[in-house]
């Protein structure tokens, strides 16, 4: 009989936490149990999950005992503080904060292209020479919502191609900013049809009708959090830390999906079709790409689907080896929550 | 005493003529009678200019003599039926649509960077030998609403260091699509938000919460019809026809104004500072740049300004001489109306 599994989920009542939620569902996910946990707010606040409800609970020391697997899906400073004592109360986890993934003892993983990495991780962990921080042989790292997506589609090229160097835009969605900032652009909109002001509260500045060049906080180098994240994890995964990437991220009044036009020049020469095939081979990316019939990626189209949708691929005329791309995915999905999952299923696919 | 003119408006109820009619007012332009011409449907529609009333004519044979100077601000359909009309009938023409834009009898202005072509074409006119197509040397013609915003802030860096590549990501708003497409942004939001579905006409697809990476129509290399005019209108406007540019352009739903996310490869060394500089130097530009304060162009702020407003200036780590821009402005002045007005401005200095 197929094992099953006590399975935490931090974060439980956000924006990632409830798609998350439908995913374990929807893949048939061995579930034995749920531990949901959310704020002191939500307390006994019924989950429902395969026929089953299951009341919230709040974090608390040793509150993980017991699990054998558990989901970050809540902010920074939480996976800071609780994803060690989850690991080390002997649970494996997987989190989704900025917290661990630039961390070379914590692997950062989009199981599609770099999931050979989740072995190596158990291993070590089983490795009782190693001592210091030793719980994070127990964490995996999943990347930021536009990073996820974006490799995805890449790796294949990279690999056939090489990759001389990427320049991304980004059009992201406010649910990356969470079920707040989805009631903000849904309130702010309606009052800005009835020419009534309201005041942002989640964002810095109005985003109804209105495109935001900032995502995060800015570095003293001018860049945002936000677009040094894209270019840090990318190039973690695709393993080269010297891949030349710039990248610009922008908040656009859309509720859900990210869209990305990708500028690439790859190191070999290519034809236009070789890149559609080799998306159209890749697992876990769909190519929708045919302008004649007006068709190409969408975030109307893509909410609530697994793949990383990709089209108006064409071949960039201003250098050798140029090409576009535009890509669009399921920030909920693709970009954290189908991610985690995915990693959750190769690594019990081990240790089961 | 100062000259007035005979001023014809073709488009005059649309987006963009609306726009035109406010500034020939704002800026105190030299009218002695305005002649608005639109559809049937608008027939005897009064035009307010100055306080005085104008009614809408319809356009007919000979329905331009009399005139000095007539701005076209409808389809390419009209212009290229009517403005050779026009321009035969002794007309200056300021024409907005695409049809002229790249004719080389037909100078592509921005006031600001090749103003001097002006005086060029007004000399040709007078020369008698010129036949085939005379009436192209009395027509000046006015940018895509992408083009102009962003040959203003590449000029100047354009001049001193020099630009090896361009990779534009465009934030259009649904204005540039005309009145009807803000209808439809406005009728189809209220009916999303209410869960209501509700058909696109203007657009190919919902723009309701949606981005579309397309503007126009599809050529057979991938490149929609306003990504080559973005590429065609910026290279002729600075003179180089073989600058390396590439573009992608995307509605996003707001109302007014595009937002340009701009890489640039200089030739030369340059310090950002020097780049923050130059911008700030130039006229018609305003640089909106203070990542501490949440200070950088929107939609917002630019609804209804004359600069193209410029912020995000920073380094490009991923090549030598990279620099990233975020441009914004209101597509229906610079992009637009103000621009044929500043043309216009230009003209009457050498004519009057």
């Amino acid at each position: 009989m197929e094992r099953k599994y006590q399975i935490g989920i931090v974060g439980v009542t956000g924006a990632v936490g409830s798609v998350l939620c439908s995913l374990l569902q929807e893949r048939k996910f061995p579930i034995a149990e749920v531990f949901p946990f959310a704020s002191e707010r939500s307390r006994g606040k019924k989950i429902k999950i395969k026929h089953r409800e299951y009341p919230c609970r709040v974090l608390e020391p040793k509150c993980f005992v017991g699990m054998d697997l558990v989901f970050f899906d809540a902010s920074d400073a939480l996976s800071k503080e609780w994803v060690p004592q989850a690991a080390n109360d002997g649970a494996w986890v997987i989190d989704n904060s900025g917290v661990f993934r630039m961390d070379p003892d914590v692997p950062l993983i989009v199981p599609e292209v770099n999931g050979f990495l989740i072995e190596s991780q158990i291993k070590k962990s089983f490795d009782q020479n190693r001592v210091a921080n030793q719980f994070k042989t127990r964490v995996f790292s999943g990347p930021n919502c536009t990073v996820a997506p974006l490799v995805l589609a890449l790796n294949p090229i990279y690999l056939k191609f090489g990759i001389e160097r990427l320049v991304v835009s980004t059009y992201q969605s406010v649910s990356g900013a969470g079920n707040e900032a989805m009631k903000e652009l849904a309130l702010q909109t309606e009052a800005t049809l009835k020419q009534e002001q309201m005041q942002p509260k989640v964002f810095q500045h109005p985003i109804a009708f209105n495109c935001i060049p900032q995502i995060g906080s800015f570095f003293s180098n001018g860049a945002t959090s936000e677009e040094q994240k894209l270019i840090d994890e990318t190039r973690r995964i695709l393993n080269n830390n010297s891949l030349p990437i710039t990248a610009t991220a922008v908040r656009v009044p859309t509720f859900s999906c990210h869209a990305e036009s990708v500028n690439m020049v790859c190191k070999k020469p290519f034809q236009v079709a070789e890149i559609r095939e080799i998306l159209q081979r890749q697992p876990g990316v769909s190519v929708l790409d045919d302008p004649d019939n007006f068709i190409y990626p969408m975030g109307k189209d893509s909410v609530g689907t697994d793949s990383v949708n990709v089209g108006r691929i064409r071949k960039d005329y201003s250098i050798e080896n140029g090409v576009n791309l535009w890509l669009v995915s399921d920030n909920l999905r693709k970009g954290a929550a189908l991610n985690a999952i995915q990693i959750a299923e190769v690594l019990l696919d081990y240790i089961q």
